[in-house]
């Protein structure tokens, strides 16, 4: 039985009354157990103890108590999120023997302090170095609006949970489109933060300085709803930039009105294949976009992004590649040897140009509140696609799949990745990118709200 | 006739009508034209500019206006400064094609609007990289005290200028040890202040993340009162991060008195030979230190220098060693190709180690507000040394020398080299850096004055 809920919905519900946090855990893990096996979203499910999370929330219910705005709502997280008592495999054969992890993660620690009720870990790419999430170990997973297509990557496990019915709220984490990639493919609600907005503590990192978290949902009120339970400076992580939580949830129902909103033109109208820049212009004209907008830099700032990448990932691995290179994902090994053999003179570059990229791209926000890109070129691929045609050009599959979102990634921008369903796109989603200045995670989102609003953007349901 | 007077007693016979500018400056060029065929500090000098300067100071004063606090003090600057309508050669051949500078580089302006007069720019190793301003393409710059010795780099004219008596002030950079090398080996009063501390605009780079400019003097409340002049804000310089100015002259007269002193043990003994060490426990017993610190991770941190700075540097000149290498510096070209071509792994990893590093040493300074080093393992060698000893060892001598100013310039630790001149040194000097936290100049600067009040530190005159 597919959920009939949605993430803000189903919190409603557990917080009248109207289903136990037990009934809506229920449905959950029979959807999952009715669908994993064609979709093997999850690497694994921790059940009984979300019945025991689940049946705290009703006793606290049924004592009166207040309840957290996430009470019984079931969510779940890439595996490379530390969970307590877990190993955390970061999509990876290596990492079965570490010690399992000590304590949750922050995020996770602060979704079940608002009484959400984590299932389990999803799959992803092996370190998280990939846009389909065909991980040779694991194996792949599955589309859920097409199997045999791919979920995305590389937080694919988490996208395609969402779109599959199984949990309403997943958690991903992003570094060049590892959530707006899935979020694309899989016709979900993706969220990519500022930089530097969300701790990071109690998890796998990949690039430092590029790596965020982020949530993916199942409606876009339930992702700023997620969001916000997720918010907040953390002293102990510092990476983590934010010293207060702005809360957004109530602020979306302002939509658009009084924001200025553009697309963007020029690159990404040139690396987008017919679906995405459909969907694109259905986002625009829905927000009443009229204006093209030049993005500066961005086939530099993509390339800065690959070397910052497999440097700063080559350096990370660099002393189990020297030991046991042949335990890693063979699809994604040789870009970590080759990255940790870079010359450092070309990260020093990458470097360099990414200070002036951040000031260029900032400066355009002083005429913009939002503009939109699509998140991808192409709808998802079948799995094992080797090369990919975007308007007549032949480009590699797999690494071009984030051609749309690694440029906006570097400048540390928040993204919210919107479902659409253009035409061309023959049934399966696109997802938009809704990209907004450092810190203004709000603009972004009410763009979102205004999209689902005029029914241009939403999540439909995967027949399973 | 040697200068009579150092800094701070020349700005006060100007300020008080004693000695007017021009007679300054004129005793100032006699002694730069008598000693600097056999000293080599100066690559280029503006005697006449110069004496337009003074003559406008000396209208000043003629007039009753006001005059700043450097009026009349002539200075130079390491030839990596721009002086407008000059060709800024930062020690090398390749840049005498640069078209000349359009402006002042920032602390030379800020010293002239103080009434200070430029007469010149000084010798350098070339881009910086080198520890002995053994200049292939300049000559190497020979130590006032012992002339056939090194001065030191890479600020070699800048320290040799001030020990010869030619001038009372000039400005160096210091990314490994350049400002308290020469200080040094040539017995004279250097600063490096915080990382961040001084505008580096309008200077030639060398190490981005790890260039300091700063101050050499020939007492310590000159070289606190130049210091006090370039001190403030540039929001025109992305590396400044001072956010107004903090004047220390002021307070150099509180001395040590409830500062905890302490004395750099460990690392900093084993690499330091018997004059050095000497010197070390001259200062300590002045201050009244009786404690052995111990520094963290000091020969980590060197090794992370030494990266950082070949990556940063090779990246740098890349274009020009790939079509111009034979114009390079033999001493150092090998090093700007090598350090390009480093495995970009290597530069990450000491990136992050540089954050954990700096964490552990801003630490340190919760229990110490100075603490004390040599400045160099030895006293200044013989041109062209290329083995030195130090307690039985033999270590190659360039790099070496910078041995114990590595490690905390690293750290960003602003530090006063003082001149001391311990018996094993036989007749030449050796400093000892007097280090303090990051943003704590003054602490640096007063236990700077203590030493000299107790006559510990002195500069002398050297006999030419």
């Amino acid at each position: 039985m597919a959920m009939t809920l949605n993430l803000s919905q189903t919190a409603q519900a557990v917080a009248s009354g109207q289903r136990s946090a037990a009934e809506v855990l229920q449905d959950c893990i029979a959807r999952i157990e009715s669908t994993d096996a064609r979709i093997n979203a999850f690497t694994g499910t921790r059940f009984e103890a979300a019945r025991a999370q689940a049946a705290r929330v009703d006793a606290q219910r049924a004592r009166g108590e207040p309840l957290g705005p996430l009470a019984g709502v079931p969510f779940a997280v890439k595996n490379l999120f530390d969970i307590a008592g877990e190993v955390t495999l970061a999509g990876s054969k290596v990492n079965r023997t570490n010690p399992p992890a000590t304590a949750d993660a922050v995020l996770v620690q602060r979704l079940q302090d608002s009484g959400a009720v984590l299932v389990g870990s999803l799959n992803m790419d092996e370190y998280a170095y990939g846009f389909t999430t065909e991980n040779t170990h694991y194996g792949p997973t599955h589309n859920p609006h097409r199997p045999g297509h791919v979920a995305g990557g590389s937080s694919g496990g988490s996208g395609a949970a969402v779109a599959a019915g199984q949990v309403p709220l997943t958690l991903g984490s992003d570094t060049n489109g590892s959530i707006r990639v899935p979020s694309s493919f899989c016709g979900v609600w993706g969220l990519k933060p500022t930089f530097g907005r969300l701790s990071r503590r109690g998890t796998y990192p990949f690039v430092a300085s590029i790596d965020h978290l982020g949530p993916f949902a199942d409606d876009v009120d339930g992702l700023a709803l997620a969001y916000d339970a997720m918010q907040g400076p953390d002293p102990l992580d510092p990476g983590c930039f934010a010293t207060s939580a702005q809360p957004v949830r109530g602020l979306l129902g302002l939509g658009v009105q009084g924001l200025r909103v553009g697309r963007l033109g020029g690159y990404f109208d040139e690396h987008a294949g017919a679906a995405a820049r459909e969907a694109a212009a259905l986002a625009a004209a829905s927000l009443g976009a009229s204006a093209t907008v030049e993005w500066p830099d961005a086939a530099q700032a993509r390339a800065a992004a690959f070397i910052t990448s497999a440097s700063e990932g080559g350096a990370l691995h660099l002393q189990r590649l020297r030991t046991q290179a042949g335990d890693f994902e063979p699809l994604s090994v040789d870009r970590f040897i080759s990255g940790a053999l870079q010359p450092a003179a070309w990260y020093v570059r990458a470097q360099r140009f990414r200070r002036a990229y951040r000031d260029k791209v900032n400066a355009l926000f002083r005429d913009w509140d939002v503009l939109i890109a699509p998140a991808t070129p192409v709808a998802a691929p079948a799995i094992g696609t080797e090369w990919i045609d975007i308007n007549g050009q032949r480009f590699p599959c797999r690494p071009s799949i984030g051609l749309l979102t690694q440029p906006i990634s570097f400048a540390g921008c928040p993204v919210v990745a919107a479902p659409l369903w253009p035409e061309a796109a023959t049934g399966l989603p696109i997802g938009v990118q809704l990209i907004a200045a450092p810190w203004r995670e709000d603009l972004a989102l009410r763009a979102g709200w205004a999209l689902a609003r005029n029914g241009v953007a939403k999540v439909r349901e995967a027949t399973l």
